[in-house]
């Protein structure tokens, strides 16, 4: 256990979470990022976004976040700069086999110590690149070189390294800034080592999942209840394309004391807006879509033409989906329309191919032809081009189809093609949940 | 004009761009973003990475961004330290109306200055609330009222006005943290009046876009030719899944010799590792594709099984892709490989579902289904589940038709669902590329 006493931290408590907090010192984090890609602008860091979450879900407070080019003096200052300044330092980028790479070495420096072939670190990067069918490089065996002072840790989804160093009751970890390789790292060993290490208060959070209405909206729904929260519990709203999550973050000293009382103010959120809570916690909306489908045992399919695979990508993103999930038609031009999904052609030309007669026809036939118990589509103008004044970019009509029922939905999404494609997948998956027979959540 | 003599800067330019450099000063910016809900992760800042982008343009360089919360202490430390490192310091963040905005104050406080109604800047907030149809309150009026010693910055979009403060030679700039807001105002007035304060170099870049190869690989390939660049190019690597992207960066004098000596570098590197490059500049690879098959007047359709959808998403996220792209079958369950696609049942008990054998006739298939040019298909065990001794989890196969010749390739991926999702996606449009016919880039 090292010490962390910040003088710092006393403050910044008082001014988050109220008098409650003078009497707890809070575990300080700064995020370094170190790249001369992120200075230029030509990647957005999305890393610290990420870790700022996943710190705080364990208490943990982000007091600062500095990026820096790759520039041995200037690593070297923000490394003293942030021991100064907070408990721990995660640092991300930098790690790569190139020369323009200088984190490992401005780490050895910074710390006083020499690099030296680690053995097992060899043998995983190794086992990476034959498990890839690929042969090692020496410029790749010279990433399991590492400081003698540092422990090694395991990236499973890359070749560098990560590293973990203590001094003077301080932590410096350095991670790889590719986001799955540093997302799995921080998950599986850093914040379960991070938690053993600090004395850190207890948090609890809890995300209720919500679809098919705006943040505004909902808040106006729910004003009453957030207003009633207890000072030690916190309320954010985090909308995403055609969602909205709550999360609620309770702070106190028992776990189950926190547990009990959101579950409280769950149940009471439940009676107010139970309609579009679709899930709880980490699962999106396609995997709560799946439990549905799976539990009821029925089977999906999909014909897509404005939405051109995203929303059965969406569906088969999810471990297990070729359960209930069949297959799809991405009947893109006006021919396969008719041809391959046998579309009416008097109904295109009638109605047009964006219009509820088409989405009708299309949910129905792509149910039949594949036989199964549901068949979803889109048909819209996502944009730029295609728009009528009748039909301006944004328009989408979407329809699900069971034995029982055929539900149509006109949408007026953006001006923008990817936003429209991603909201109206999104809506579809909505669709499915609470048109399903004898649907529980709804 | 203003003097801008850093010695740091010397320094950092010596590092970067070698001996070349001693002669010059670059002009130097930090990045301070403001705001508790960057530190929590509640929103990803992309306010920074545009704004780098921008002073790149301009010979700028953005020598580090930092973030911290709002916290009176922290901010003006901050301050402190950018005034030390850089010419410019470029803040944005912390101008509500509300008391948790503290950037005012603490510029008020820093250049020891008091506020003051500021007349035009209360006429154009006035003005704003008008053109809304919104009363003023007193909380925006506050707005209005700025630090005497700045100079008041027009916010065309929004109720908080910018500030100019200039102090030994060093210029501070603070704008809103809302994005419409901040670049409006740097693009119309801060951008300007930063070239016409600071004598600033020329600087070029060139990003080369490569797929096919992992970086180290290509790291070994065009080693020498990397050794031979002169001191005042700089090379950086940025690998995502599938692709690798190069970028030169140069500087100098004269932006038309810097392209003339780009393209000849160019011309170098296509002749050393030409095959892997797919194109320049900001276009994804599924954009050169369809490029490629706009300008042969070719047309596509894909039949996708493992990739499940995101294969034909990437081609339609392309605006006007409806011009070569006719549609697509996701086969994903066993029988839709038979009933909808017309995979031979034999094929399938012989060889199984993800084979070479299967591939090929998915590639055939689908090309007289749709009666187009080319036919591409995936297959393959994304994982987590499915695999076999002989298929372990992240086995492809993915293949290419025409009329010509039918092209197959096995893909040895990695052990994580989406990842090979989209590898495997990158690695379809790649060989899209590579196989059509009379390739002009090959």
């Amino acid at each position: 256990m090292l010490a962390h006493t910040t003088p710092l931290g006393v403050k910044i408590d008082f001014c988050i979470f109220g008098a409650y907090f003078l009497k707890m010192k809070t575990v300080l984090a700064e995020l370094l990022t170190i790249g001369d890609e992120i200075l230029y602008g030509q990647i957005v860091d999305t890393n610290s976004q990420w870790m700022s979450v996943e710190l705080s879900n364990i208490g943990i407070k982000v007091i600062r976040k500095t990026t820096v080019g790759d520039v041995e003096d200037e690593i070297l200052t923000a490394f003293a700069e942030a021991e100064k300044r907070a408990d721990i330092v995660l640092i991300t980028g930098g790690l790569g086999p190139t020369s323009d790479d200088l984190t490992k070495p401005c780490l050895a420096k910074y710390f006083n110590c020499g690099l030296k072939m680690h053995e097992e670190a060899l043998q995983e990067v190794t086992e990476f690149f034959k498990s890839r069918g690929r042969e090692l490089t020496e410029v790749n065996r010279q990433q399991a070189a590492l400081p003698e002072c540092c422990e090694k840790i395991t990236n499973a989804m890359g070749t560098a390294p990560g590293m973990w160093f203590e001094k003077n009751g301080k932590v410096f970890v350095s991670m790889p800034g590719v986001p799955h390789e540093m997302k799995r790292m921080m998950t599986n060993i850093i914040i379960p080592k991070l938690t053993k290490t600090f004395n850190t208060p207890v948090i609890y959070h809890k995300v209720i999942r919500t679809a098919g209405i705006g943040e505004s909206f909902l808040a106006e729904k729910i004003e009453a209840w957030e207003k009633a929260l207890p000072p030690h519990v916190k309320l954010a709203y985090l909308p995403s394309l055609g969602e909205v999550k709550l999360r609620l973050t309770s702070i106190g000293n028992s776990l189950l004391d926190l547990q009990k009382e959101t579950e409280a103010l769950t149940e009471n959120l439940i009676g107010r807006v139970g309609h579009f809570i679709y899930g709880f916690g980490e699962d999106p909306l396609e995997v709560a879509v799946g439990n549905l489908l799976k539990e009821k045992n029925l089977t999906l399919a999909v014909a897509e033409s404005c939405t051109g695979g995203y929303l059965s990508h969406l569906i088969t993103s999810v471990p297990g989906s070729s359960q209930y999930f069949l297959g799809s038609i991405i009947p893109y031009a006006y021919e396969i329309k008719m041809r391959q999904l046998g579309v009416r052609p008097e109904t295109l030309e009638k109605f047009g191919a964006v219009s509820e007669e088409t989405i009708k026809e299309m949910a129905n036939l792509v149910r039949a032809k594949f036989n199964t118990d549901i068949g979803v589509a889109t048909s819209g103008i996502a944009g730029p081009g295609g728009a009528t004044p009748e039909k301006p970019v944004g328009t989408v009509w979407i329809a699900y189809s069971d034995k029982h029922q055929t539900v149509t939905r006109k949408l007026q999404l953006s001006k923008d093609r990817l936003i429209n494609i991603k909201m109206a997948s999104t809506a579809v998956l909505n669709l499915i949940r609470l048109s399903l027979p004898s649907n529980a959540m709804g």
